[in-house]
Formats: structure tokens, sequence, C-alpha cells
């Protein structure tokens, strides 16, 4: 499978591209930065991200995109641009047909360091490793995108798992019902 | 001039077209709200805001976008989602080169009532008399769409002042700099 992982931010998206199968050797297709200038309008910025993920999936054409799930406990002002340019990311994938998951920080680290709480240090390291890369991506965006493209990677057979469980349950729980075929769309897997 | 008041949210868009100039009454030119399924996958419901929002710039060839202003003060959970539903809302604006300004909810209830506190019932019961309708729009999002596009009117004179003032001064302050020509474009006025 290849995934294009979303670090969402208004000054610096990061994205990556990676390709392989859980348990087997990753391959980094592509990394970098979609930047908007902090003095442009915010509407400009966000039709400046819209561009950038464009190009990204037309050039890589992704079988699906993981976007870093936002949380408004830190920054207040951050984290509305925050919110905002990833749902910049999620409407170009959604649009597309592409499926779109969304991995807390706590889980892509887990998923790449083993711990939950590790630093940028420690994810950048992983994912040099991984990619058997030369040096850790820059900046930290470019890396936290590859490491979300990573944890996609790696938690799909157990998200798969899980979504046709609870799509075998609730078709035998409510058959018939107009919820089932959604529930069944398996989009985030 | 004519203005597209946008109340964001995920699961109701509140949208409301009004036609006017400060200091003389004002006509409702539509009104209405982009609904998505609480059940959908957050992308296709992106893509659903941004179809309606479409529909709504087709229809009505705003010259102005007025969204609220989102703050992450209340509700975490809400807060993102209507931060996602206004970048979407913004993006179709700013992606046709309509001008997006935002408004935060007491400038809106003040512009209106008279007070930054006012409740909804107030609220509505203003854009009842100022846009000469039957009865207060419904539901709320609806009202507040319109409540939204009337104080951008009557903001607009002050803003464009105070914008031109800034411009000048910044030109004085700093002849011939890049960022000169982006603060004179006057995108929120």
């Amino acid at each position: 499978m290849r995934v294009l992982g979303v670090d969402p931010g208004l000054t610096r998206c990061g994205v990556g591209v990676v390709e392989g199968v859980a348990g087997r050797p990753l391959t980094m297709i592509g990394v970098g930065v979609v930047r908007t200038p902090a003095d442009a309008e915010l509407g400009d910025r966000l039709v400046a991200i819209e561009r950038g993920m464009e190009r990204w999936l037309d050039e890589h054409s992704p079988g699906y995109v993981a976007v870093e799930r936002v949380f408004a406990q830190h920054n207040v002002r951050t984290v509305m641009g925050t919110a905002q340019a990833s749902a910049v990311a999620m409407l170009c994938a959604a649009r597309r047909g592409i499926p779109v998951a969304l991995h807390t920080p706590s889980e892509v680290k887990a998923a790449v360091t083993g711990s939950g709480r590790a630093d940028k240090a420690q994810v950048g390291a992983m994912v040099t490793r991984l990619l058997r890369l030369d040096a850790p991506p820059k900046p930290a965006d470019a890396a936290d995108a590859l490491a979300l493209a990573i944890c996609h990677i790696w938690r799909a057979p157990a998200q798969n798992r899980l979504q046709q469980a609870v799509a075998a349950h609730r078709t035998q729980a409510a058959p018939g019902t107009s919820r089932t075929p959604r529930t069944l769309k398996g989009r985030t897997a």
C-alpha cells in the first residue's frame, strides 16, 4: 500500500509518501513541506495548501491519506490553523475518493518508537532507520509526515480486522437498516 | 454590496445572502443551511460542505464572504469541526478571488442588537426587523449567517478606512518592501 502522511500546519504542512506492507521493509517515495507565507490572508493560505496537496496527490497517487488528528488542548491560536490546514488536506483526499485516516500524535510516536511520549529527535531517528535514509528528513514536520504514513501502514491490518468485526456486528444487530452500508465502507482502513 | 454570511458548522452550516449599503435598508437575497450527516466520514462531510458552498456562490455571486471567527475556548470537539467547516468556506471563496472577512460572535451581536452579549432570540428578532421578514429565519444558524452578512455591510466602511490608514502608514514606514502590496489588497474590507 502507498500512503501519503500529512502533518498539518498553516505555515508548514509536512508531507511524506511511504510504500510497503506491515512486516516488510518500507520505502520512502517522497517527502517535503507545503509552505504558506505567514503574512498572507487566511483564505489565500488555504488555497496554497490545497494546490500543494493536489500536486502531491497527482504526482504520487497514494491509496490512503493519513492525517494527524488535531486536539484543542494546546496553543489555541496554532490549533485553529492546524485544524483548518487538516480540513483542506482531508477535503482534497476525500474529493478524489481516497480513504482518509486520522492518527493521534501518541499513536504515531508509539508506532515508530515504541513510546507514545517519544520526542521529535527519537521519531526522526526511527524514521531514518525504518526508511533506510542517510539522515533524518528536515524539517521535523517532514519527518512527522513520514512517521504518520508508517504508522498507518502498520496499524492498517488491525484497523481492518476491527472494522470488519464492527460491521459484522452491526449487520447482525440491525439487518437492513440504512446505516449498515455506511459502516461497511471501511474508509479509514 | 452583496455579502454571503457563513455560520460554520459540520452538522449545520448557516448561509445567508444580504444586499445593501450602510445607512440604507437591507435586502435578504437568500437564506439556508448546508447540512452533513453526523455519521459520515469527516472527509466526506467536508466535501459535502464544499459542494454546498459552491452552489451558494454560483447562485448568488456575492462580492464578499463573511465567516464567523472561531475560538477554541468552548467545547473542544465542536470547535474543531467548526474550524474545519470554516476552512472549507474560506477556501471556496478565496479560490474564486472573493475577499473573505472574519467577524467575532460579539462583533456580530453588537452590530445587529447593540450589545455584544445579546442572546439568539434577540439576534433573530433584529435580523427579522432589519431585513423586514415575516418571521425569524430558522434554524438559528441561518439567522446568524444573515446577521454576519449585515455586520459585514455595516462594518465595511470603517474597516476600509482603517485598512487604508494602515496601508498608508506601512507605505511610509517601509517604502518598496515586498510586504507593502499585500497589505494594500484590502481583502478583508
